[in-house]
């Protein structure tokens, strides 16, 4: 609705209103080759997840860069991808009710190699009811390796899952997928390679074991069974990649732009950036983002439009009203999802102002 | 990006695709009626804040009813409201740097009454050097009255603040904001009429006192120094406002609907609701929203697609996959900031579908 707040390629970061999420275009391309270059070494196929940033432009250069194709996590998701021309997409849900699998269903012969994933017998048969002989659907086991969330518990269901799927006759049965738990790469490869070999003595043959994660992405040898690594994160890192130890500070490539709106004591500011521009994610931290240039300021409150910090362990200068300062965000994908538009710069100066194509697509 | 997911007027809910937050009609007139009624009653203004709905169509129905005004928290904010014909409104917050201070004399020019907040002398300079006599603004004087935010922090200051305002050339002194903070009503009112008092002793008319929030609605009448009342929440409620005693779960207008889409242990169910639906906003709460027909259940976590259900406490019947249910989210405003659309049902029967037309405007 409010078109012309974006700024131009050319324009100073200084000079841009706040807040504002910014992409280091040379940071981005570092992330992706790093990604591709070390995945690449493994013989592993990387597949990134589409999440972090929503941009068909991005989601090019990953392509481009040697990625086999994308990962999404919704239908809608990936219709905005089919409709960009990408046509190797996985979508990582379970797919339900006749609005949705209809919909898909025209999904499926727009994408040259589309498949989904699938936890529960219940689904199966939805996706079986749905697709014929003619134009099948590709359709992977979810496993729960210890994630805890969607996923067969054992790889006996895991097994028994692939027999229905490659006994229905539209669906084919694409192989297995996890998100990995706390209990890391042993406990993925104990599921995958016990699953694997029930697999092979009843002679179904699976031709891909799909792991993700940007957090355990450097540890993706540890799980030999697995054919392709998810990461959607990587792409951008935050302060949680950074905690995590897949990245550092200088790794990370989006900044939300804040400028200090208010200093009503000596121990408090207040940003204009509230949980409306770098959202409640907390992700384990106690605080609601890093401000880079005072490191000892915590963002102890958000409320929509504000962020209170409290300075009273910044030693020297404390930040002054109508002070621009960069926040690196916890969670980098859920701050794509708040703004229309994502702006990139190279050296502080704007290059490209992206339409965020898949922002907002739940469904 | 994806325009058709959104139902048709005469969809029963039933049919949705889930997530999609929806609003019960009738108590969002109740809603609108009762927190008119309650203030007309009082004497006090209300000026109804528009970040819960973000809609000019319900903006609407809250003036018919009686509404002096409405409160916009930034300047892109007011701008969508302004386009929509909204001639009184209230932007609560500092505006600095001369990108907003241009939109801002450009709003001024086209909002009969416009009027903002300021908390330091920084601001009110900025202000000042913006606006003429020919086209003045009025800007009132923020005071933090406990809510350890944005405001000047005694009656000293905000005296001093409102000397500066009066003799600004082109700007009007307004009068006195707040939002309350623990301390409550009593903090605020010993505030004010300390403040109030100073500035009749020194001759500085102060033609409005404005106090705000929907979890001291109902206490309105303790701060007899207040002339208005600003609001947001109280116009769909939500589970807060249920613990702040405001409101009932029947009075709760905005529910989320959501799809389990797995139930991979007894204990455990998965909803189609993340964090990109229901926001991680836990406001004080340990869990992510309430599932009205089990309320035993308890949404743990969220990812962005996910929301993981801990189902061990719920005795007798529990949730299937494809069943929808009902989420009373832990804070409505930022529900409404996810989604580009909004859905309206009278029993259940989609009435009517609106642009959200103030969604993302943080500038």
């Amino acid at each position: 609705m409010v078109a012309d707040i974006w700024p131009q390629p050319g324009t100073p970061l200084s000079q841009v209103m706040t807040p504002l999420p910014v992409i280091d275009e040379r940071r981005l391309a570092a992330n992706i080759a790093r990604g591709q270059g070390f995945l690449d070494g493994l013989g592993r196929a990387f597949r990134p997840h589409i999440k972090t940033h929503k941009l068909p432009e991005v989601a090019r250069m990953q392509i481009e860069a040697g990625a086999c194709g994308i990962n999404c996590q919704k239908v809608t998701e990936a219709e905005v991808f089919a409709e960009a021309g990408f046509d190797d997409v996985l979508i990582t849900y379970n797919i339900l009710g006749p609005a949705r699998l209809a919909r898909l269903k025209a999904l499926n012969s727009q994408v040259a190699k589309l498949s989904v994933t699938a936890d529960s017998a219940l689904v199966v048969e939805g996706l079986g009811a749905t697709f014929a002989p003619d134009a099948p659907l590709t359709v992977l086991v979810e496993c729960d390796t210890g994630g805890a969330r969607c996923g067969v518990q054992s790889p006996e269901a895991a097994f028994a899952l692939a027999q229905q799927i490659a006994g229905a006759a539209g669906l084919r049965f694409g192989g297995l997928m996890t998100y990995p738990g706390p209990g890391g790469a042993a406990q993925v490869e104990a599921f995958m390679a016990a699953t694997l070999a029930k697999l092979a003595e009843a002679g179904i043959d699976c031709p891909v074991v799909t792991v993700g994660g940007t957090p355990d992405f450097f540890k993706a040898g540890e799980i030999p069974s697995a054919t392709e690594h998810r990461a959607g994160t990587y792409v951008y890192n935050d302060r949680a990649m950074v905690r995590a130890g897949h990245a550092t500070l200088e790794d990370c490539a989006m900044h939300v732009l804040a400028t200090v709106v208010s200093r009503p004591t000596p121990d408090r500011a207040v940003l204009d950036t509230g949980s409306k521009a770098l959202t409640s994610d907390l992700l384990g931290f106690d605080d609601f983002g890093l401000i880079e240039a005072y490191p000892a300021a915590r963002i102890t409150g958000l409320s929509e439009e504000h962020g209170v910090v409290d300075l009273s362990a910044v030693e020297g200068r404390r930040p002054e009203v109508g002070e621009q300062v960069r926040i690196i965000p916890n969670h980098t994908c859920v701050v794509t999802n708040m703004y229309d538009r994502m702006v990139f710069h190279d050296g502080e100066v704007v290059t490209r102002v992206l339409e965020v194509a898949a922002r907002g697509t739940v469904w």
